[in-house]
């Protein structure tokens, strides 16, 4: 076979040991977090049926799928419409028309689909409400770009089969443990569905009221101005856009902020639920004395269509990387699968914004423990026996260690130790041998030592 | 959008709650052994270039790979093909030519052809010898059936760039300290793929030898006389299959073996390198004081081509369920991505295995500290607001704990705790709150007791 210069598909990554250790480090806290609010762990396979995909993220979204080829004599199918069919032929050169013969599984695209699947799937076999948490790799066949990839990790968690408003509580209490843990200063942004329904409602243009929110969600990135000119685009009238200006820059602090918007809203049922349903959260979160700041945010949409209260969506103060958190309420996602009116919340943390974060702060702890701890230098065959069940005695004792397996020259050996940053290396020859003692050198301070191998220990373990 | 009624790829598997709480149970045992040796983790993309997968797995497991559609229009250079090619047509009717030109990638097949990958795209970065480890899931199109599945969970360890025996030793003390830790006896088969080179070499059928190592490993399966049979069809002659009789039925102390066998291969130089290799592995395992019996096996060739020295496998000794982890030596893997002369050793656990093996012995410890400990009731909206700072304190202690989000009938409330296995209930009503005090229910003993806080948290963590 000829040789192949190796490389991976385009968007996707290796991750080293010392970017495992930091996404570990991460995924750890995490799912610490969501363990001690009461979710469980649960994971579905890479692969869903295409029908459980398609439709469900929009034209764009189906694009993005990445497709399985069926096994097999995938085109059998189609050769065998060939005699009933005369436009076999032309379905065979036509990407669209010919993929849903020779496709019928495709990688999963969120968490969210797959969860709500395995909710209705496995119905009888849950509690409600049944509070999950999930991490695994998604899949997109996005363009990639710098922080975009077509293989990356979300971390989601959500409760379904209950309205409380406790449980969008808890999911902030979630986000402020995670990253005070993580040591990252965030901003929470909430905002409701039923207040920008409301909103849309009173300017008289209810039915397009997902061309206002994707409109004003973008207020931030390219200013009111810019905002008014697509509304004004979408056919909003003049005079609703007009009556969207005080609403769009509703300033001041909550407690000011409520009541005007409970009187802009007051003919709206939907607008006013909205309000109050806002207000019992942040009275609740008040009572909570959280780390990170929390604010109401009506141009907070995320562009998402399935979202029914609450909306989340959490920033870095620090960094300007966009969201690294986001999620809401969603009253009926298992609807599609047959399972109607089961209202769930739920958050997604990114973890690869989270690692870049960390890593533009310097904020990932340090790595040693992750690593081997001690490692014994080889001086050849008899010294290898001597040191072996040293080791066995080392890594009883809980201590990551090794010995480097080949005799090879001192130098080369110590590199090996230096560039895995091993902070102990113990050297036993004759002498050592005979004196039954080790030679331990601390590889940070280049001191060495000689001491018994139960001194050793009991020192490290102290 | 129709109802669907919901379902996942045959042979995938949804993991519950409760088989994740085991499945990590396994891999955290598995990953802690495997950073007490000395690696670290490394991991790869779920979908790899078709170039790097197809030709390494043999013509079965070119046609087992999952093959990603690409994305777009991925008939364009078919259609494109059709002006300057008049065969393109019956390219696009056939799977097996249309293949090439509509998919890419596909989803990897095992760990260690992208790990091979990995270490020559990296070979700047790495420090040799390469100790790490992989933990991934892996996909196959195999037919499903009992115990095998189109995706399931490989646990690799491997180290590159050694030619030292230490790494077969160190990797038998894994396998060893994997499976005491978690309660399984087992076997651990050792053999080495040069005795069996020296076999085949005295027979005079040095040729052969992938026939005779693929017909001698169904000793066990089919019994001497069908191996004797399919050794006979495979060609090899009757006088070559009469000298393979007392080196298949070698019995004995190993002390007795090495000896007799040593005696055997005496003209073969790489038999006898085999021999005096396993000798040497052997002869330091015996000082290592084991818990698990290893012995040597020369029907063990575990069906793969490419090991050239030791080879490894381990079964339960209580459950007849076939290899629960396996592997071996192999001169020259990354020799195809362009890096020839490397040398490697390294096993595999098979996670689900093992999995049906803790739970056919019963082996998995007590579930409750993955899962909630402590649940308040809740009766509504003055002691919701009442119980969430107490809850933030319970968690900030590191106990898991939730609060039923709503104000249900206590009989629904208390079937969701046993449900849910959670030890404790604390009930707070107008007395409680008054008293400043708990009533905290043991879900186990049904005892009631009233406490303050700070109490239990105490209590709990002593």
């Amino acid at each position: 076979m000829a040789t192949q210069k190796p490389s991976i598909p385009k968007g996707t990554r290796d991750f080293s040991p010392i970017e495992m250790v930091r996404r570990n480090y991460i995924f750890d806290i995490i799912k610490n977090v969501f363990q001690k609010y009461g979710y469980l762990p649960i994971e579905t396979p890479a692969m869903e049926n295409l029908s459980t995909l398609l439709g469900k993220y929009g034209e764009e979204g189906d694009r993005l799928l990445f497709k399985i080829l069926n096994s097999g004599d995938y085109l059998q199918k189609i050769r065998s419409q060939k005699s009933e069919d005369s436009s076999s032929k032309s379905i065979a050169l036509d990407s669209n028309k010919l993929a849903p013969f020779i496709s019928e599984k495709g990688l999963r695209y969120d968490l969210t689909v797959p969860f709500a699947r395995y909710v209705v799937q496995h119905r009888n076999e849950i509690t409600f409400p049944f509070k999950r948490y999930q991490i695994q790799p998604v899949w997109r066949a996005d363009r990639p770009q710098k922080g975009r990839y077509r293989e990356f990790f979300q971390c989601d968690v959500d409760v379904i089969g209950s309205n409380s408003l406790i449980n969008e509580v808890e999911l902030v209490q979630i986000i402020d443990d995670v990253f005070d843990r993580l040591g990252i200063v965030s901003v929470i942004k909430i905002n409701n569905r039923k207040i920008l329904s409301g909103i849309a409602e009173i300017i008289g243009e209810a039915d397009k009221i997902t061309d206002i929110t994707v409109a004003i969600d973008k207020l931030e990135k390219i200013g009111l101005e810019k905002v008014n000119e697509e509304l004004n685009q979408k056919g909003i009238s003049k005079k609703a856009i007009k009556q969207l200006q005080p609403i769009i820059n509703l300033e001041g602090k909550l407690k000011e902020k409520f009541p005007k918007l409970l009187e802009i809203l007051k003919e709206s049922e939907i607008g006013v639920k909205g309000v109050e349903e806002t207000m019992q959260i942040m009275r609740h979160l008040k009572d909570l004395n959280l780390k990170s700041k929390f604010k109401l945010d009506l141009t907070l949409a995320r562009g998402l269509n399935y979202y029914t209260g609450a909306i989340i969506e959490v920033i870095a103060k620090d960094i300007n990387i966009g969201s690294i958190c986001g999620g809401g309420r969603y009253d009926d996602l298992t609807g599609i699968f047959g399972l109607p009116d089961v209202s769930g919340v739920g958050i997604s943390f990114g973890a690869d914004r989270i690692y870049d974060v960390l890593k533009e702060l310097n904020r990932f702890p340090d790595d040693t423990k992750a690593t081997t701890q001690v490692m014994f230098v080889n001086f050849g065959e008899k010294e290898e026996k001597y040191c072996l069940p040293l080791l066995s005695q080392i890594r009883k004792a809980g201590i990551n260690a090794e010995i480097y397996p080949d005799a090879m020259k001192m130098k080369k050996q110590m590199s090996y130790a230096n560039t895995k940053k091993i902070p102990f290396v113990i050297l036993i020859g004759e002498n050592e041998m005979k004196d039954n003692i080790l030679t331990v050198k601390n590889m940070n301070t280049g001191e060495q030592v000689k001491i018994l191998l139960s001194e050793f220990i009991n020192d490290f373990i102290a």
